[in-house]
């Protein structure tokens, strides 16, 4: 939340960061804001944490740059006009901005009827000139899961290719690829971000993960002072204070489960979700539900010009006080519409 | 300066940043930190201390981010592997890498015998596959004036490019082009920093300055949440507090004239600079007094790899006592080398 407006519409973490963060951020100093920041420390502590060394972990300004950098190496790796990436919809906005920005060709693969991963038509779409294939797990805006073993079968079936595993939403669905896989499959490749359990979405940091050569070369991608000195200062802080995360991720979990019981209470159709979010179908009254929460003050988002998302709204699933008062608002609009 | 040494090979504010700035980031709320981040009001900030429109304005993570976009831009105006760049050499090294990652061709000009602005080979080396022409003023590592008329020939005559002039020295230089040009040539951008005299290297936020559909068309070339919220807090303070950068300025424009009269004492050569930094030609001896320098706790540049630059050292010039340290230092070193 900033200001008077419960935020909902972003997955960002509506209890905000850690107090340890805060408390991090005060013993900056004027020096520390005026230097060029050096990434060493933070880098080793992030691979500590995720459980891989250091070269094979790359900060980024955001998990957008670790997008950026991905969909750039893949654009480079042969004649530009040749490249195509692969979605499968519906998914995170950026993939489609970054081939977008590099001038490269988008393969949409259409959603299954109930979002269920379509792996047999991501691998018939593979050709020799798949450069990018983008994954998510837990997809958003859907929650749903990647099956387990679709990544490592996609990335064997398209080796020249970087197999991108989006995995922003990991904290709460509490999996990760991480690991062995990016010795077997070194054109795999996870995104993580510090943005929603952690709650530093404004600070700007993620980070891509895999084999040591892979990241290496994504490094080659992008600029030397990519991430600023807070989002190194909070992020050091934030993976410290392990309490905090697990703390918010039960309060998402109880969220989740709430936003569910009011759709069974309701007869909406949800989608159970791994994430900090769930997709509600409210049909034609996804407008004006978006429109009558935001009067109340809550931002929720109008999914509806996703593929297979008509009349769908995602709600960002934090912190249980601000589910409760979403669900209330809710209530109290579906009772007073008549459509 | 952080931990113990003397930082003067960034060219950073060896100050560090006012102290309104860090009042500023401790108004951060965990709320704050948790949000991604509105750019609407510290773009108005800027455009109108800039004194030009906000749609003129375009907020980068740190000027590198606007160096990618533009680059970026470049190569997708026409098939890639057509795209040429023009850099006058020696120049600011970013230029470089970020023509090598989006794959452009770089046409590099000779310096000068005396690194003045070689104008009639930059006219010279235009064709119709120039897609980005960089000019600096004044120029890193040299010091040395874009001379009047210049950026604006160069526009004239390559419309089909982006002629950018960086100016993240601008502060020092007490000069820019920025104001009316951009009507006249809508192919000119200038790039600015809020690292060198505001002091806010660490937080990473620069700013593209251009007409307003240039402006339009490179902010598509970046993702929407690219600056940080830390940066921006800090951007909205260090803009109130002009006495700080005035005092700052006046430091470095100081500390330019104790390097300049310690080179005519030692009969070493320099380029009067316009900068915050200084270029002396050391010959030999550049790796020797660099590192003897560096024992001591000082960082300087040697640019001897630079086009021109052999056996040069770039100094920063920023607080006056930390320029008598390094003066002290090197008369010290001077005296005690046999070469």
């Amino acid at each position: 939340m900033t200001a008077d407006r419960l935020r909902l519409h972003f997955n960002e973490n509506t209890a905000g960061c850690s107090p340890a963060v805060i408390e991090a951020l005060r013993t900056l100093t004027a020096c520390d804001i005026a230097s060029y920041p050096d990434y060493e420390d933070v880098t080793a502590k992030v691979a500590a944490w995720l459980g891989v060394a250091g070269a094979q972990v790359l900060l980024t300004n955001g998990l957008d740059e670790g997008l950026y950098a991905i969909a750039q190496h893949g654009v480079r790796r042969g004649p530009g006009s040749d490249a195509r990436f692969i979605q499968t919809d519906p998914t995170f906005e950026m993939f489609e901005e970054f081939a977008r920005i590099v001038g490269a060709g988008l393969v949409r693969i259409d959603p299954e009827p109930d979002f269920g991963f379509p792996l047999e038509r991501v691998l018939a779409a593979i050709t020799a000139h798949t450069r990018v294939i983008y994954l998510v797990d837990p997809n958003n805006p859907t929650g749903r899961p990647l099956p387990a073993g679709a990544a490592e079968s996609i990335a064997s079936a398209a080796p020249q290719a970087i197999v991108l595993v989006d995995e922003a939403y990991a904290d709460f669905a509490g999996r990760t690829l991480i690991g062995q896989v990016f010795e077997r499959c070194p054109n795999l490749v996870v995104g993580r971000t510090f943005a929603k359990g952690h709650g530093l979405a404004g600070l700007r940091v993620g980070a891509l993960v895999g084999h040591t050569a892979t990241v290496a070369a994504l490094r080659r991608m992008i600029p030397p002072f990519n991430v600023n000195v807070a989002a190194i200062r909070a992020l050091d802080a934030a993976l410290t204070d392990d309490t905090y995360l697990h703390w918010y991720v039960a309060q998402a979990v109880e969220s989740r489960r709430a936003i569910a019981a009011f759709c069974e209470r309701r007869g909406l159709t949800y989608w159970p979700s791994a994430g900090n979010f769930v997709l509600v179908r409210v049909g034609d009254r996804a407008s004006g539900i978006t429109r009558d929460l935001a009067a109340r003050g809550i931002d929720v988002r109008d999914k509806s010009a996703a593929p297979g998302c008509a009349g769908c709204l995602r709600l960002t699933a934090g912190v249980i006080a601000h589910t409760e008062q979403l669900i209330t608002a809710l209530e109290d609009i579906l009772a007073s519409r008549t459509n």
